[in-house]
């Protein structure tokens, strides 16, 4: 699984996607830089008469609302229709799915455009699944990534997306499919938008790799194993991101094996 | 006092807030790397549709208007208007006040709203109070600290604001009260955007600690002693910005109270 | 001549200029940071009523169209055309020029105003100037720096502008005269936003030092002797943003001097 997986890897330095990002203010930078580490090409805009061309050049799209307004969110609506329209790839990070009304309606209208790819915690994930009314803490996550399987199921039904439930342990589901991840460290949460640089590498593999569920699980336990090593050799949060950058740009396979710990639904560790 | 301050920094972290931040797109990332890293979950968002949920679900709420535009400037008011309302503490930095017409019209608007602190430098402090035609040199401070406490003053009486002046010395002033802060390094005024990040942190801290002069005194104290200890530990700007957000992340109480340098309006040495 | 550069990069720092900048939403905690590494001050200011008054208050502008929306185009041209009049020199980074019909429609209406120079990579360049259907491949290279020449040769003609094509090696072209930096290091083409920095680095150099030529030769010798330096020492992207902004802040003239290739277009290294 390892070496599949390290294929991958290698799989999306060789094609060097070009990936197309609408997201949040907070973390632009910082997604730009981590899919330059993992070998794509980041473009980020949001102009409404340039989305068109822009999704046409790209081999992905990248769709986060952790900040919005009027103009973002129509940016959004454009570039994931076009995306569907010529078959890209698209990935959705719902950042704060249930912490109000606006951001529901948001991704209600963003569904419809089916989504390769739906990345969030626990708590977005069970609020986007309308299974229940679970409250978000913010963008933090106050269900276990357990709960929440049942609702990446019923997304999946729905969209055909696969579904990834970030947490202390990373879980990929797709119809009768979940790979568990069981890498990261918890200073990762004490760093803002490393969730949304995981999905905007999710975005570069899902255009370089063509089982979504593969893509998916490699560019998970890409980041997941970077930054554990990366926070075994940080001092704090600060110098995390700088070393989780450092990782995912000069990883090697031997490190990567011998961090990987992944596991599928059949519980078999591979 | 330095054991006051440090169970004050306790209680952040204990508290966890949620600090809704409509701030600059400079600094974004860095503001909420600072919040995270002394205990508080950041939220950044600026819709008008959802500002008064956000608000609402928020413990406080920080507004600076380092870039402004039509639309930001009405979500600050939205925000503000809605904070006051819910009687929530919120924090204004007052980037750049003086530097243009507009700025000081965006400011009269806000003021209304009672901020329950303003931190600026002294150029920004005095400009705020028109007590002269003080001329900003964009957002750095020309006019010393000790300058601008009768505007201070000025400001307090009308708005019941704490307002912190920030420079070499950080002096918190309210009615009678008056703190001196004597820590923080020349290099930190090399890396853009510190004065937000201590902004942010002071909305962290109003959320939390119920005396609001000690919550500012108590914040700024914990950004200007860490400030210090990582400037000693730097290269030069690029790598304090990385030591600073370790430092507020991983600070000792022994550290902490062998650098803190405060001094009261008494001007006994505590 | 690396003794002239480095006059000229003491220049700068005694003269701190503020510097505007309308530039991208990805790079703007960047740009600034090395703005205040080189010994200028920056401010990021786009509100349409303050733009003028913006302008009158800075030394120079820098125009950089990374991200663009109907407002931020606004922006632009109305502080292009205040610089104009007031016979400031701005600085124009045509990010992604001919990747879309929009990029270069906006880029025809800032050109007018005449930028004092123009720093984009050879595929921008090569399309700025409509010489060849070049298609850009987001914001990288596909063009080397030499097919260029010809092309900024033409927009100096046209504009006036010092025209640098950044690359492996940066070429600074105005008339006859063209000058060759040949320092750099592969590694910066990982990390977002280093050409960005590069031009607003420029604008404080071109605010200082009378001419044009020589100042944008020192602005990119000094970056890319630095991002030299810092790429030595650095683990990977991550360690090398906060490295260059170390060096961009703490270089010595002997450390410039010794590392600095630098050649004229009699191609006589200097």
């Amino acid at each position: 699984m390892a070496k599949n997986t390290w294929k991958h890897i290698q799989a999306v330095r060789q094609a060097a996607p070009l990936v197309h990002n609408i997201t949040n203010f907070v973390v632009m930078n910082n997604t730009a830089n981590a899919l330059l580490a993992v070998g794509a090409s980041p473009i980020m805009a949001h102009a409404h008469p340039e989305l068109e061309e822009m999704v046409s050049i790209c081999q992905s799209l990248v769709v986060n609302i952790g900040t919005l307004d009027d103009y973002f969110v129509k940016s959004m609506l454009l570039a994931a229709k076009k995306a569907r329209e010529l078959n890209k790839p698209w990935v959705l990070d719902p950042v704060g799915a249930g912490a109000t009304a606006y951001r529901n309606q948001v991704l209600s209208l963003l569904l419809p455009y089916r989504p390769g790819v739906i990345r969030g915690n626990a708590s977005e994930i069970l609020s986007l699944a309308q299974m229940k009314g679970a409250a978000t803490k913010g963008v933090d996550s106050r269900a276990g990534s357990n709960e929440a399987i049942e609702a990446a199921q019923y997304l999946h039904e729905q969209y055909g997306s696969v579904v990834c439930i970030s947490g202390a342990t990373d879980i990929i589901v797709s119809k009768a499919r979940q790979t568990f991840l069981h890498n990261g460290d918890a200073l990762m949460t004490k760093v803002t938008g490393l969730g949304c640089s995981a999905t905007a590498v999710t975005g570069a593999f899902i255009a370089a790799i063509e089982d979504p569920h593969e893509a998916v699980t490699a560019a998970m336990a890409l980041f997941g194993v970077c930054g554990e090593l990366a926070a075994r050799q940080s001092n704090g949060p600060g110098t995390l991101q700088s070393a989780l950058l450092d990782k995912l740009h000069n990883i090697t396979e031997d490190e990567f094996a011998a961090t990987l710990k992944i596991s599928s639904n059949a519980q078999v560790s591979l």
